[in-house]
């Protein structure tokens, strides 16, 4: 009981801290945290709730389907939370945070035919575990199924490592990591760098380097 | 009188979001909520207040005309309240946002001559209640007479539907829905889709697709 | 004694506003409020304060030199006092907010040669009192000679009316009302006009319309 | 014992304001405070903690070497404490505040071969300390060597005064002044800079001046 106490504060407090970037526009968005391994049982977001709320119904505990795990309560799953369950059964990741901005929209889709998008030698690459210089970091591109089933399994190919992202194509990006802090340091990393990269290419042609 | 209350407290809590988003700058928007049926009674922005501000006298109760429904008080419903009361005569709407950003007074004067803009293929007009693949949405664009009969009445012509959204050029933006709660999550979606958009055209012809 | 206390509390409260905007970087920023006319005396910010903090050092009161009305404390008036002493002998202006913002600073040195930027047509611009159907609005832009009695001078030939606004090249607007609710408004609405001009010319070019 | 407390509390209130501005993205980002100079002792943040919480394990006190001057905890200094040494041992310095902003990596790159960038007739520059008028002042930008000892070296070839900044290419600015509130204005007046330049850029071509 502890455990999952814990863990919902520290998603709580992860959802705090995106909703004040105002990260959850017209209610998009699904958070998760893995409670326990054997058997395996994770927090998620409950659907369709207002993520700038706060209320005891903001998550609940489901199995490694995804199924709800406890009874007495009507609380219904996100609708994707087939991709936090391929998460979890794959990795040893421990949280794992799906938001739409603007930015990850907009790179989604500049760089949705590409596939991916490659980063290089920017200093917040480190933020995801990267020190060497100039280190590179890709992310996939996924496309957008209206079928959570083939968008999961789209999500599933992508995702071996315990910290990571996947951007899904006009819609958001899935970040992950192994505990709440540093899933969202992934998160934060990335949108730094999507902003940075759309700002860098609304000026580069025009400035003579 | 428990309805009054409770439509108050669901406003308000609206006001309040969108205040912290900054969307009333210099006194603008106006909003409203359905309280009883029969007869009509909604509850308006006052006039002419900050927005920014909570007090008791935000809003006032007025009835199927738009005109004050109880008496003792010296507030005026916003100028605006023609609009709100067409929307409530003609549809099932029970709450009706109008708020002018920066970014849909841009995209109703870009594409005000085309009288709408289209949006197709983003995920987040499943929360518009579209949850087909490539969903498209087309929000039509009115011209802003300074004669606010003939702009209600440009307004009537462009609602059928219990939830959804006009752009008034070089103005702003009208969203409803059923509840309060559609009703921000339809003006969320449609200004997350108008930041994404100018986003993207500010790029798309520097990146080579 | 009232008085003072009353328009203490009504600039100290738009000040919280404008630092919530993070309208004053770097220590930027002087506002003041007209305490009495006969003789004028106002209240203006102290010099070199972190206008984001509130403290009881953060205004005071001045006569219609622009200099210290009372005993018993070390504070300096802003720097740029004389702009605001200007204003109360010259109109009945009640407040007097000049603030720093980036958008604002673009817009000053982009039509600067020009001297002056025109708005037509936008509705925002019926909250600096024009209610006719495309209405123009002009904001007339001097130059920022470090010498304050200078600047100050070229700033008294471009005002007559009791609200209303002047650009500084590079500087900032100095924005002024009757009221400090409604100087607020007034800066409030050249603030949005100047962001939705740059988001639009941005993208106008890129747009065929 | 007061003074180490004075500054604690001096640069825990820097950050809070930083980290309201989302300054610290992905844990990036580090601030000191000098408390002693003979001999040399500076607070300086933690490693690895999340800025936007306050916590007593936000800063430590070490020595002119950047080792831990107290024992009882077992808080490592932040990884580039090396530069803040350097400051201090160099200058007058009294506060050193490192964040990386998406403006201030996309100046540092778009500039970085010519290895500067210099502003000119910017009101703001007066927050610098240079008050004649049309005042220029240039910020140099040195590469981001992974190896934190050569970072430390080409940061220290570039300081001599008691306020100042360096741009760290594709990585952060380093700002200081001989107190919190001076570092912090210089900061920001840096920061406007930066934001002011690249929405002049974005749109200087496309009007005709």
């Amino acid at each position: 009981m502890a455990a999952k106490q814990e863990r919902w504060r520290e998603l709580a407090e992860v959802k705090r801290e995106l909703a004040e970037r105002d990260w959850f526009p017209a209610t998009s968005g699904n958070l998760s945290i893995k409670v326990t391994d054997e058997p395996l049982t994770f927090l998620v977001t409950a659907s369709g709730k207002d993520k700038r709320k706060e209320t005891v119904e903001d998550f609940l505990l489901v199995d490694q389907n995804g199924e709800p795990a406890e009874s007495g309560h009507s609380l219904k799953p996100s609708a994707e939370t087939l991709l936090h369950t391929h998460l979890y059964n794959k990795t040893n990741a421990g949280c794992c945070l799906h938001v739409h901005t603007v930015n990850n929209n907009v790179i989604s889709e500049l760089y949705g035919d590409q596939k991916k998008i490659t980063f290089k030698g920017q200093e917040i690459i480190k933020a995801l575990g990267l020190w060497e210089e100039n280190a590179e970091v890709t992310v996939p591109i996924i496309e957008n199924p209206a079928h959570i089933p083939t968008l999961a399994a789209l999500f599933a190919e992508e995702i071996s490592e315990d910290s990571g992202a996947v951007l899904i194509r006009n819609h958001g990006i899935t970040a992950w990591g192994k505990t709440a802090f540093e899933a969202k340091r992934v998160l934060e990393a990335y949108e730094f760098l999507f902003s940075y990269h759309l700002k860098l290419k609304t000026l580069e042609h025009q400035l003579v380097k």
